[in-house]
Order: structure tokens, then C-alpha cells, then sequence
């Protein structure tokens, strides 16, 4: 292996350059704005080189994507080895990701007219953007794994999906939210907590047993929808 | 008012045709194919003409939606008009809802691309959409109004918001499953529908109470941020 101290090569230093001024050029400009030709023009390269480390514009959103969930991972993890209370971790986890999110919010509807068609490369649950979403995945196990609460053991396996699941959404809705700091979607977020809190230990009652299974099964029905998409 | 029998005077019947000519474009092409142009082409009008009846192809996606929504209630009434059971009632809006979207399916992608964004006029929770969700929405009320159940009142009073919230996730669920006949989606609404069965008698025991109460504020949040949007 190398070290990470080890000089970069010349190539290695323009695919470093081209990829932060592609990731401040979609911060900046959105995602419609952001072209190749553009990225070349600012980098001081051609075209040609800027094809030659990144394909497409897709691979730049990709680039985009690890590093939004690379930062997640970061703001998360110190508030995770601070508590080992279910719903709190999970909080962590929801808050840091929107958290991350903030700076894309201008340019968030060009970006989701951009990505959620199933056909879409940069769709979150297509196979170019599973680094990404396994990093949002881990995060929610982890949150889940780390906790010290009793829950019914098969709720325990789906919840991390079932969070998932939650996180796509509420992004979804932190889209159309043009509440000042998007508030809404912080007070949704509470509240969803809230519920989850209140809920969670009526899961060990038998008489949520029934319920509860076919709770379980929607959400497996949710996760095999998706991925076949 | 006019007899809906009175011959209709030429301006009208050349309307009734770009609609015409418009819905099939919307099967047929789908939304990204389907151009102002076209149409005017195909009626044997010129563009002007067209612009006159539909000022933009937003006008005639809207016709698209009444279509659809207009549909779906003729499809659902003599269900509705044959059972008094909640679920049974809540399962015909969802399934022939899901009916009426199915010769669209092939396009869909292209259709929620084109109406994701909060700030797309054919957005579903778009001014301009809204008499054809309020179709959509008096259908939920409507099976739930109907009822014979035994429901807290503040529940019943939320169910058809919520209703219309899992039918928009479900219309999107469609989107993504590339399963014979969108299958999946409908063992997916099934199994909502037994969740919804074992789910709802919970609702009166004294314990649901406090999460309930979050779960129906929930659902407020979610409308309300929607319709800021």
C-alpha cells in the first residue's frame, strides 16, 4: 500500500483539482450549470484530459456523493461514540445528513429532476451510486448495532433499512421545504423521532406481533422494489 | 347552463381534438417526445392555433391528469358503491388508481423527471394540479366517509391525508418496479392494506394514544411542508 503521504503525481494532481472544482462548481451552479467543457475551461486542461479522469458529468455526481457521505461519516461518528441510546444515535445519524445536505439546497430541485428516474446513473439507488448509499447504510447499522436497547430481534435486522428508507424520503421532503434553514424538515425529523421513541417498545407487546410482521415485510417489499428498479 | 348534448361550435371541436391527439401523444411518446409542434401537426392546425386552446404542453399534461383522475373516480365509484368495510373501501381507490396509471408505464420515467421538482408546474402538488389531486383526495375521504368502522375521531378525521400521501409514494414505488404488470407494487399495496387491517382497531387502546397523537402530527407536517413547497 502507499502512504497517504506520498506525493501526488502530476495526473493525480489534476484529478484532485478537476474534482474540487467540479464539487464547488455544483454547490455554486447546480447541477444543470455544471458542464465538462466548464470544469476543463477552469482547470486550465482540455476536454480530453478531463474525459480521460471522469468519464462523465455522472462520475463527477459521484465524486459529489462520496464526499457529502464521507462528511457525514465524520460530523457522525463523534456524536455516536458519545451516547448509546437507540433513538439519539439514529437522531445523530438523520441530523448530521441533512446537515450535510445544507449547502445544495438552492440547486436540490435540478439535482432530484436530475437523479430520480430509475434510469438515471445518478439515481441513489443505482449500482454506479452504492458506494455512497453503503456509507448512509453502515451509518444507520452502526447507529442500531451500537445501542443498548430490547428490541424484538428481527425488528432490530430491519430497522437499519427501515431507516434508510426514512432518509431518502425526508431528503426528499427537505427538497420542497422553503422554510427558512429548511425548519420544517428539522421539526418532521423530531418528530418522527418522537414516534419511534413512544413506538419502539410497544414492538415487545404481543398483541403488535401481527402488525409488526407485516411492518417487516413492507419494508423488505420497499428495499426488493427499489434495487430491481 | 348548456345541454352537455348542444353541438359543439367549431373552436370546441378543434379543443376536443388537440386534447384528444395530446392524450394519445402522452401514451404513445411520452412526455419528453410529445412537443406542441407535433400535435398542431398531427390536428392539421397550425402552432398558433394550438397555442390558443393549450398555451403550453403544462396545459395538456394537466388534461392528462384530469383524464386519469376522472378515470380513476368512474373506476372506483360502483366498488365504493358496493362495501361499507374501511379497508375493503381504502383498497379500491389505491387499486384502480393504480389501474388507470398503467398505460403509462413505459414513459413514467420521463414523466416524473419533468414533475419532481417543487417548482414544476406539473408537479402533483402544483397549484395548477390541484383539481386533479382534489380528485384524488375526495376519493380518499369518500371511502373513508363511508365506512362503518369505529375509529377515534381525530384519526378518522386524518386517514384520507395520510391516504393521499401513501398513494403519491405508491404511484412512485410504480416508477421504479420494472416487475410483469408492476406486480410487486400491487403485493406491496396488499400488504399495506393487512398492515392497515391489524393497525387500525390498535388505534383505540389507551396505550396507542400518546404515539398515535405524534403519528397524526406527523402527517400534518408532511402536508403542510408539501403544499408550502
Amino acid at each position: 500500500m502507499f502512504s497517504t503521504d506520498a506525493p501526488m503525481t502530476k495526473s493525480e494532481r489534476t484529478r484532485a483539482q478537476l474534482r474540487e472544482i467540479a464539487l464547488r462548481s455544483f454547490r455554486e451552479r447546480g447541477y444543470d450549470d455544471t458542464t465538462i467543457r466548464l470544469i476543463a475551461q477552469e482547470a486550465g486542461v482540455s476536454v480530453g484530459t478531463t474525459h480521460y479522469h471522469f468519464a462523465s458529468k455522472n462520475h463527477l455526481v459521484q465524486e459529489l456523493y462520496l464526499d457529502v457521505q464521507e462528511g457525514h461519516r465524520a460530523a457522525a461518528e463523534p456524536g455516536l461514540a458519545a451516547s448509546t441510546d437507540l433513538v439519539d444515535r439514529v437522531g445523530i445519524v438523520y441530523r448530521t445528513g441533512l446537515d450535510q445536505l445544507e449547502p445544495y439546497h438552492g440547486f436540490a430541485p435540478g439535482f432530484l429532476s436530475a437523479a430520480v428516474s430509475p434510469r438515471s446513473p445518478i439515481n441513489p439507488l443505482s449500482d454506479d451510486s452504492a458506494p455512497a448509499l453503503a456509507i448512509v447504510e453502515g451509518l444507520f447499522r452502526e447507529a442500531v448495532d451500537g445501542a443498548d436497547d430490547r428490541l424484538p430481534a428481527d425488528l432490530r435486522d430491519a430497522l437499519p433499512q427501515a431507516l434508510v428508507i426514512g432518509h431518502l424520503l425526508l431528503a426528499m421532503f427537505w427538497v420542497y421545504d422553503s422554510s427558512p434553514g429548511q425548519r420544517r424538515t428539522r421539526l418532521l425529523l423530531d418528530r418522527g423521532l418522537r414516534l419511534l421513541r413512544l413506538g419502539l417498545p410497544l414492538a415487545r407487546l404481543p398483541i403488535m406481533r401481527a402488525p409488526l410482521r407485516e411492518l417487516l415485510g413492507l419494508i423488505a417489499d420497499v428495499r426488493i422494489g427499489s434495487t430491481a428498479g
